[in-house]
């Protein structure tokens, strides 16, 4: 048996974050994120699409007048970011946003049916009629993600008002869905089942995770979600034509079955995120074997250099193996958080490190491209390459925005960056209550144990800009015991020394165990990350003869402020060095451009175009489109 | 003014097609996708999509009972069966198909309204509703449709029952459209005008080309179109909630003011054939300004190598500038006879040979790949790149099929094509009344003016595999004027031999002009169509660092039946020779692929791939997929 040693992150308030490239995020999401969110979900900002999902509640509460306007999903904005509150109290005390959240749990225990259901679309526009339409409804993905703020705001806070109204929709939840009308009935959009593992964490309550078990295992062994429409409690909500797909909802076959990434991404990762806790929590081997498959098809075949997943913008959805166009690429922010989520908890169970070099990877440029450096704009699809003269509305490259947003519509994302970017601590650290591991090197300090023993460590860091780590461990009582430090795949020449003494560096599932003794220790990891030129799988034909350059854990790009027009018809020479700014904002590398003029307006010639030299810049894709919009692009050509 | 000189092609009558190359399609037409395309329509055929357009006939011509089925627009699939008949008829006599064609013209007559008008959809949904949905319903583009069928039935027979029918129809329409609740209605879907052109003149009634010279002229000037569902007379048909894009139908500006090619592919290029159509019939130079305009932006930044255009599946329409995607490609049949209908009135109206080359490049390569060397299976959708596992339904590449289908549901497509290859000799050849323009050389014989008197031209040549085209004239009185022959842009150092004698080749707007005397001549054209390299513009980003092989008209392709799986990772060696086979049928090249063993179950690596020397075999574009399902390119990469 191979799962015992199940890790988790430490709580959030034990950890501080201080450092120079993450700081400004985390300081984002309080200063910026948090309030310009606000003033949406209120419909104070002029030019943003209306939200209406505070009014919504006030609506349901009895508080207001008027219709319900929205998504169906409108509701999980609000509980997303009643989340990041809670996560962002954890690293600051802040009375005034306490006092709004507050404000808010009470309006939603207030618009809380009396059997403990909460769903504005359906109480305000079908009273009465609940979990009528799985498919289309998302009431349980909405109460995934209150349940999931509410435990954030109970460890951050203390409060349990907002823990005791969704142990009320959770107790609903577990009710109806055991009952025989509901006997075989899943989730439409997986979400739920991760809630209810937290759920029960929190509260020690082993049927939350029970009801999440029973979720995860009918998923794929009954049609309920293709025969849905026609039991007579069905209420129509999208009016969709088409029957449904299966493998859209991740119901194509039982889920330890499943070896291929499929369908709609968001959901597939939210469940595989869910599988990965209940393999954990009930010793499930045969859960983590389906857990493994998954994440080795994403990896190997399905997931972007940048960590994007699902290709498709049609029903925002993995495709085929190798299928990853760069140009009409979705690979939506949500899905790259939600594969970090999975990977963070596959961390957990396995103990390997490689999971969390795919989480920095999604986390580092897919989520973090999702938010503009001023935090009020926000990327839904994350495309590769981009010529914004192509990206017209109703074509094919619709979803393709060259530009971030201040607000969607569909507004999934910018709640779902803040609070990711609010629980960043989640992902640099793992306990199993004896040891710790650092996964992420963030400058900061936070508290942790050695041994069993309290200790105080910090870490100061400049990365992404060297990869020079100190860390510092202080404890009160002498310590005894192994602080494991994660060495990331793109660390070249590791060596690591211990108060001063160079000590052979091993590794084992890609973390290096640094034995500690004392009451204090001082432990320097360095390794180099120079500039690299990455070639992607001749299978993944779209990147063929393309190459991408990295540094670290960073992808960067082309930018047409840097580098013209006609990105497409540029070419790297790989023979030539890369050189790396010292603050590594930026590399420059020698190429050519494939000339225009001989074309004068010619679409197609028989006379082979003149290549000149040509200096290239590029940028961290994280950082792509905080300038004048232009073109952009990760692969470029390499012969 | 430049525009005196209108030509117009031969009569089909007098155009016999005997040649290598294009006979077997032309017997095609006539032994396989005629009958085969009647038995779809008479919904005889298990396997296919129902058509049930005759039966929608037989239920609004009050014979049979039933509710109307299909696209509101399912009445033109007879309509374009009818044309193809009538064409074919002139190829070649056929009582049991004419008897056929009778029936069927009868039932068209006996659906048709008191008033004269024809539309089985409002006729049988809606009746007494007419002309009340012009964005959607269609009528005008399914009328348009019957006329130019009843003119070619005309022609084909000397019947006419059918053009009686069908004026009765455009009587009607003149009336509704002239009249005050009308005056700034356009059609949906352009057609019509086209039709009501050569309703004009055939019958020799100007009205009919008055009426599309008004729809042409109020195109863009009204928002009828955007305010249509605001009125009382507004009936439904797709419930689109999206409002209307006046691009989508060429009614965002007056067509004299357009000069980029936008929105839906086939509208607006039937509605540029009806404005050249009409520029040379009124002698209206602003209209022919705007036909060149468009023209070059299609053929200098919108189409593919292929002669495909319309690159989006969203709403199958013109994008942006060098937005030609391979992989996604739409480039519907359809959208390519229109191209070719266009640029055969533009040759018409400006003599000048390069609207041909553009013709054949679309007839040659995109609509010959519509359909299958059985006659029985039709591309909608010419892709310039296939993985068949990335073309997946409910993804981004839903549209993209890598096998022919038997029919569609919407099956504009293989009537259309079937009515083109039937019309081939329309082409072929145009005349001013006095001389003779040859502009496809097509093995046959046919009756053309040389002078004003009657002569025999007959062709022979072994097209496209070799470039040596013999012309044999003989005629009864003593000739004295001028064969016109097209030198194709192609076409390698051109010689001419008249009578044996060689003799200087000059051309003028891409005609050699050939001087005639006496009552015979011999011209031997010969010209070396060798296989070529060809790159694209390096605008358009999808092409950069590729290249296409052709010769001479034929756009050639690699298949994986030929080439093995992953043709992205092939590269051509542009300093090798290529060699053309006898028949023309392949060419081989040198080059080499780039390795997938380095990259284990790798997605990334940071190992420069390895090359291996590679032979690669290309085929016709015209004839991918004929072979078992798996890739195909057109462009490779030439590093």
């Amino acid at each position: 048996m191979v799962l015992k040693s199940v890790r988790h992150p430490l709580p959030l308030k034990q950890v501080q974050i201080t450092d120079a490239f993450w700081d400004p995020y985390t300081r984002l999401v309080t200063q910026q994120i948090i309030p310009y969110q606000y003033s949406v979900l209120c419909d104070q900002l002029p030019n943003v699409p209306e939200s209406h999902c505070i009014e919504n509640f006030r609506i349901a509460a009895g508080e207001s007048e008027g219709q319900f306007r929205g998504w169906v999903f409108q509701d999980s904005d609000l509980a997303k970011w009643l989340e990041a509150v809670a996560f962002s109290l954890n690293y600051e005390k802040n009375p005034c946003l306490e006092e709004t959240a507050d404000e808010m749990i009470r309006l939603v225990g207030k618009a809380q049916q009396e059997n403990g259901y909460i769903n504005t679309y359906f109480s305000i526009l079908h009273p009465g009629h609940q979990y009528c339409n799985l498919k289309e409804g998302h009431e349980l993905y909405t109460a995934g993600h209150f349940i999931e703020a509410a435990v954030a705001y109970y460890e951050a806070t203390g409060k349990d008002s907002f823990l005791k109204i969704m142990r009320r929709c959770a107790d609903h939840i577990c009710q109806v869905f055991h009952s025989e009308e509901y006997a075989d009935a899943v989730p439409g959009h997986e979400e739920i089942e991760l809630a209810l593992v937290k759920l029960s964490r929190v509260t020690g309550e082993k049927k939350y995770a029970d009801m999440a078990l029973e979720f995860v295992n009918r998923r794929g062994c009954s049609d309920y979600l293709s025969r849905e429409h026609t039991l007579p409690r069905f209420v129509d909500v999208w009016h969709d034509p088409n029957p449904y797909l299966p493998q859209y909802g991740q119901a194509h076959k039982p889920v330890r079955q499943q070896t291929t990434a499929e369908g709609h991404a968001v959901r597939a990762l939210y469940l595989y995120t869910a599988m990965a806790d209940l393999a954990g929590l009930y010793q499930d081997e045969s859960l983590l074997l389906a857990c493994e498959k998954l994440y080795e098809n994403i990896t190997q075949k399905r997931m972007y250099i940048t960590g994007g997943v699902g290709s498709s913008g049609t029903l925002e959805r993995f495709t085929a193996d190798y299928d990853l166009p760069n140009d009409t690429a979705y690979a939506e922010s949500c899905a790259s958080i939600a594969l970090a989520m999975f990977c963070r908890r596959m961390n957990a169970i396995t103990g390997d490190a490689k999971y969390i070099d795919t989480a920095e990877r999604a986390l580092m440029n897919t989520v973090l491209s999702g938010v503009s450096m001023d935090g009020k704009q926000f990327f839904y699809v994350n495309p590769l390459e981009v010529v914004p003269s192509f990206c017209l509305p109703a074509t094919d490259k619709n979803h393709v925005k060259p530009r971030r947003q201040g607000w969607f519509g569909c507004a999934c994302c910018p709640p779902n960056i803040a609070r990711t970017l609010a629980s960043l601590g989640d992902y640099a650290y793992s306990t199993d209550g004896q040891d710790t591991w650092v996964n992420l090197f963030i400058g900061g300090r936070c508290q942790i144990h050695i041994g069993g023993e309290k200790a105080q460590l910090c870490i100061s860091t400049q990365m992404p800009a060297s990869g020079n780590v100190q860390f510092h461990l202080t404890a009160e009582k002498p310590l005894k015991g192994t602080l494991y430090l994660r060495i990331p795949e793109y660390a070249q020449r590791p060596r690591i020394t211990i108060d001063g003494t160079q000590t052979p560096l091993r590794t084992e599932k890609g973390y290096a165990a640094i034995p500690v003794e004392g009451i204090q220790c001082a432990i320097c990891l360095s390794y180099e990350i120079t500039p690299r030129l990455v070639y992607a799988n001749p299978h993944l034909s779209h990147n063929n003869g393309k190459c991408a350059v990295v540094c670290g854990p960073l992808v960067y790009c082309l930018e047409e402020a840097d580098n013209g027009p006609d990105l497409a018809a540029l070419l790297i020479d790989p023979t030539q060095p890369l050189q790396l700014s010292a603050d590594a904002s930026s590399i420059t590398a020698k190429g050519y451009r494939i000339a225009v003029e001989s074309f004068a307006e010619q679409l197609y010639s028989t006379q082979l175009p003149v290549k000149t030299p040509e200096k290239l810049r590029f940028v961290p894709y994280y950082r792509w489109g905080n300038r004048a919009p232009g073109e952009m692009t990760v692969w470029v050509k390499y012969f």
